[in-house]
C-alpha cells in the first residue's frame, strides 16, 4: 500500500468492531491508511509520540476511537496540528454513549476535535476523505461518485416499499 | 479580501452573537472567508443552492451554526461534497442545546457532519484552519504557532495563581 | 384504490417495520394512501419535489418517519403547505432515541411538525384521519367509532384481570 | 368574531405568556378562535364536557397548553375525535421542560396527540391553520403566503449579515 | 374475601406482569383489596366514575401502574380525595421509563401523587400497608415484622458471601 | 399546638424556604405538626433515634425533605414503620434537580418513599393530609372542600382570560 | 489471610457479580481485604455500628457498592473517618445506572465519597491500593508494576490489529 | 509552609473560584499543600512531567479540577501512581455539568479517578484529609473533630428552625 495519509487509531483492539468501518470505506474510495492502537490512558508516552509526529510522516488526517471517559481524541487534537476526528464508541460499561460523546465532543475553546455520531466509523472514514478532497479535486469526484450511488441505493428501496402497497 | 475559502453560514442573523467567534479566529489566522444567512427551513431553495454551489465558487471547508431541531449542517452535508462543520447553538428555547447536540451530531451513515461543542463556534474556525493545513505547510505552521500560544497564555496564568498560595 | 389524500414517507425500507402500522390503520378507516422512501440526506432533490407537489397531487396529510438526526419530516415541512406528522423512530445506532425524538421536535418558530410518540406509526396514521375528519363529518364518525373500539376492548380485559383475584 | 373554529385552551392564566403567541398567529391569518381555561387536574368535569362537545359547536381543531406533568392534552384527545395539538410548557419547577414533553408526546396507541416544540404555541397556532388548510384551498395559500414572508424575512437578514464583513 | 380497602389499578391487562407484586405483597400482610383495569384514556368516563366512588365503597389507598405517558394516577389523584400511589411502568415503547416516572411524579400544585420506583409496585403495596397503619396499630405491628424480616434475610447472604472468601 | 401527627424534617435550615410550604398548607388545614432539622449525613444518631421514636411520639407520618444525594427520606422510611413522604430539593449545587429525585425515587423493594415532585412540598403537605384522611371522615371532608376550591379558582380565572379575547 | 485493611461491603449479594472485581484486583496485589453484606435500608443498624467500627479493626479503606437509590457509601462516609469508594451498580430496575451514580457521587459538602465509574469495581479495588500506596512505598511500587504491565498489554494487542492491515 | 503534599491542579486560573475551597479547608486542617494550574489540552507536556514527578517530591493525593471534555483527572491518573480526586467543574459553555462529570467519572478498567460531586471542591479537600488519615492517627482525630463540628452545626440550625413552628 502507498503511504498512509489517513491514520485510524483506537484505544483498545475491542473497539475494532466498531472502527474497522473506518478502514473499509477508505479502502472503497482509494485512501491510503494505516491502522494501530494508541491508548491515551494505557500508552500515554506512545500517544504523545504518535500525535506529535504523524504529520511528520505525511499524515494528513488522524481518525481516533474510543468509549466512556474517551480522552484519545482530545488528547492527540492537543498535540497535533492535524484535524481530529473523534468516534465516540458504545463500549460495554458506557452510559448509553452519553460519556463517550459528551468527553469527545465538548472540548474547550484552542482544541477541536471534529466529532461524529455514536459508533459512527463509517461517517469518520468518509470525512476525512472529504477533508482530503477540499484541496483536491480527484478526491472531490470520488466523493460525489459516493454521494451519486446513495442516491441510487435510495432508488431501489423506492421501488421495493411502494410494490408493497 | 482574498476569494473566500471557508464560508459561514448560520440560519438566522440572532446566531451571530456565537458564531462571530469563528469569524475572528479566521481572520487571526489570515484565512480569506465569507459570512451569510442560509435558513434550511426558511430558505430551503437557497440553501440547495448554496451547497452544490460552494465548492465550484473555492470554498474549501463550510461552518453552519444553528439551534433547536438543526437541520442546516446535515442537510448542506447532503448536497456539498465539501467538509461541513457544524455549530450546536443554545439558542433561547433549546432544551439546554441537547436539541442542536443531536440533530447535528447524529447523523446517518454516509453523510457525515464534524460537529464541535456546544457554542464553540472559535473551534469550529479553527477546525476549518486544520483542515486547510492537512494539505498546506504554511498553514500548518499558523496551527502549531498558534498552540504554542496557548501554552505561553497558561504560563502565565501559572504565575498568577502560586502566588496566591 | 383510490387516489390517496395521505402520504406515508420514510428515509429507508428498514424503517418499514415501524411505518407500516400507519399504513395499517388507514387501511382499516378506508383511507387513500401512498407509502414511499423519500430520503432527506440521501436524495435531497427527489425530497424538494416531492414536498413541493404534494398537494397538487391531492395529497392533504404527509406522515414522515426518520430515526437519529431525522430531518426528513422537517424539512418536508419546511417545503410543503400541508400539515406534516413526524414520527421519531428508535433505529440501530440512535441514543434511545432521544436523537430522533429532539430532531423532530424541536422546530424553530414558523414551521411546525406534528410530532407522535417514539415509535408510534400507529398514531400517526390516527392522527392523520383525525386531521382529515375535522373537515369531513363521515371521517369524523369513524374516529368515534374508533374511540368506542377501545373502550370495548378494556371492558374485555377487565373481565380477565378481574377474575383473576 | 365570527363562530370559532379553533380552541385554544390551557390549565391556568400564568401560562398566557406562552400562550398568547397562538392566538396571535390565528388572528394574523383571520382563524376565527376561542380562548379559555381549562385543568386536566382542578377542573376534571369540564374539561370532560369540554372535549365532549368541542366538535359539536364548530370547533375543528384544539390547541391545549401544559407544564410540568401535562395531562390535559392527552385527556381531551381521549375525549374528543378533533386533532389535539400539545404545547408542553417550560413552568416555574418544570424539570427542564422535560416532564412537559414526555407527559404529552409519549401517548398510548389509539390516542394521538400532535406535539410541538417546548414553549412552541406559534407553531401550534400555525399547525392549526395547515390542518384547516388540508380542506381549505383559501387557508391553504394563507399558509403559502405566510412560508413566503419567512423566506423574505431572512433576505434581509443575510444584507445585515453580509456587511458586516 | 372481606370487602378491599386498597384498590389496585392499572391501564392495561399487559401491566399485570409488573402489577402483580402489589397484589402479592397486600396477600401476604392480610390486606383485603381489589384488582381491575381503568384506562385514563381508553375509558375516560369509567375513571372518572371508578375515581369518584372508591372512597364511598369503602377503598382507603388506591394504587395505580401506567406507562408512557402515564396519566391515570395523577387524573384519579385529581377525582377522589383518597392518597393515590402511582407505579411507573417500563412499557415496550417507554423512553427506558423516564416518560412514566416524569408524568406521574411532576404533578402541580394541590394534586399529589405518591410515586415509587421504576416498576416498584411490591413498595407500592408497601406504602399502601404503611398509610393504613399510621392509624392501625395492628397494621403497624404487621409492617415492624415485615421490617425485622428484611433485616433477617440479610444475614443469611452475610454467610453466604463471607464464606466465599 | 396540639401533639403534632405529621413530622416536617429537612436536612438543613437552607431548604426551609422550600419546605414552608408543607407547613402552611397543614396550618391551613388544620393538622397539628412539627418541624425539625434532621440531617442524614451531619447527624446520623439523631436520624435514627428520630426514625425509630417518631410512631412512638403519636406522629402518624413524616414529611423528608432533601437535596443532592438525598439519603434522609429513604433512610428514615428504613427506620421507621410510618409513611414517609420524600420532597426532592433541587439545591445550589444540584445537577437540575435529577440528583435528588432519583436518590429520593428509586428506593430498592422493601423500603417504600412516597415522593412527590421537585421543590413540591406543598403537595408533600397535601400528600400527608390524604393519608390522614384515609381513616378519618373529618379530614377527607377537608380534602374534598381543598379540592373543590380548586375548582373555584379556576373558574376565576377563566373569566379573566376569556375577557382578553 | 492477615488482618484485612479494606473492607468491601455491598447491599445485597446480588451485586456480588459486580463487586467480586473488587476482591480479585486486591488479591492479586496482596492487600488484605474483607467482603461482606452490609445494607443501609435492610439492616440499618448493622451499617452504623460497621462505620462506627471499621477504622478501629484496622480498616483503612472502605468499597461500597449499591445500586439504585444507593445510600450505603454516603451513610458509611457519614458515619467512618476513613476513605469511602463508591461504585454504582446498574442493578436490574436501575434507570440506566443513572439513579445509582447520582446518590453516590452528589454528597453534600463535609461528607465526600470517591465515586468510580457504573460497575468499575476492579477500579475501586485499585483506587484503594493506590490510597493505601500514598503513604507506603512498597504499595506504590505495585501500582507502578501494575501500570507498567497495562502499557505491555497494549503492546499485544497493537501486534495483532496493525497485522490486519 | 511546610513541603505539600497534596498538590490541586486546575486547567485555567478561571476554576479558581471553585476550586479555592479544596485550598480552605486544607488550610483548616492544617495539611501543607500546593496549587498550580496545569492543563491537559494547553499544556500536556507538563502534565505529562508534573504527573510522573509528582509522587517523587512527597506529594501524596493529587487533586485535580476541570470542566467540559474534562482529561486532566484521568490523564494525571494514567501517568502517576498516586491517588487522584477529580472535581467536575460547571464551566460556562458546559451542558449542565454532565460532560465533565461523565469525563471524569467513566475512566476505563485499570486507571481510577475518584470522582466528587460538581463543583465539589471542598469535598475533594475532605477527601484527601481522609486519605491521609487512613495511614495516620493525628489526620485521622482531625477527621473525626472535623465530623463532630458537622453535627454541633446542625444542632444549631436546629433550633433555629424549631423556633420558628
Amino acid at each position: 500500500m502507498a503511504t498512509p495519509i489517513v491514520s485510524i487509531i483506537m484505544g483498545s483492539d475491542s473497539d475494532l468492531p466498531v472502527m474497522r468501518a473506518a478502514a473499509e470505506i477508505l479502502q472503497d474510495l482509494k485512501i491510503p491508511f494505516e491502522v494501530t492502537v494508541v491508548s491515551a490512558h494505557r500508552t500515554p508516552h506512545r500517544m504523545v509520540q504518535f500525535a506529535e509526529e504523524a504529520h511528520q510522516r505525511g499524515i494528513q488526517v488522524i481518525i481516533a476511537g474510543a468509549g466512556g471517559a474517551a480522552h484519545l481524541p482530545g488528547m492527540v487534537a492537543s498535540l497535533s496540528p492535524l484535524p481530529v476526528i473523534g468516534v465516540p464508541i458504545k463500549s460495554s460499561n458506557s452510559i448509553d454513549g452519553w460519556d463517550s460523546i459528551l468527553s469527545i465532543l465538548q472540548m474547550p475553546n484552542g482544541i477541536p476535535v471534529a466529532t461524529v455520531a455514536l459508533n459512527a466509523a463509517k461517517n469518520a472514514g468518509l470525512l476525512a476523505v472529504r477533508i482530503l478532497g477540499a484541496s483536491n479535486k480527484d478526491i472531490l469526484e470520488r466523493i460525489k461518485t459516493y454521494q451519486n450511488s446513495l442516491t441510487e441505493q435510495v432508488e431501489e428501496k423506492i421501488k421495493i416499499v411502494e410494490d408493497l402497497y
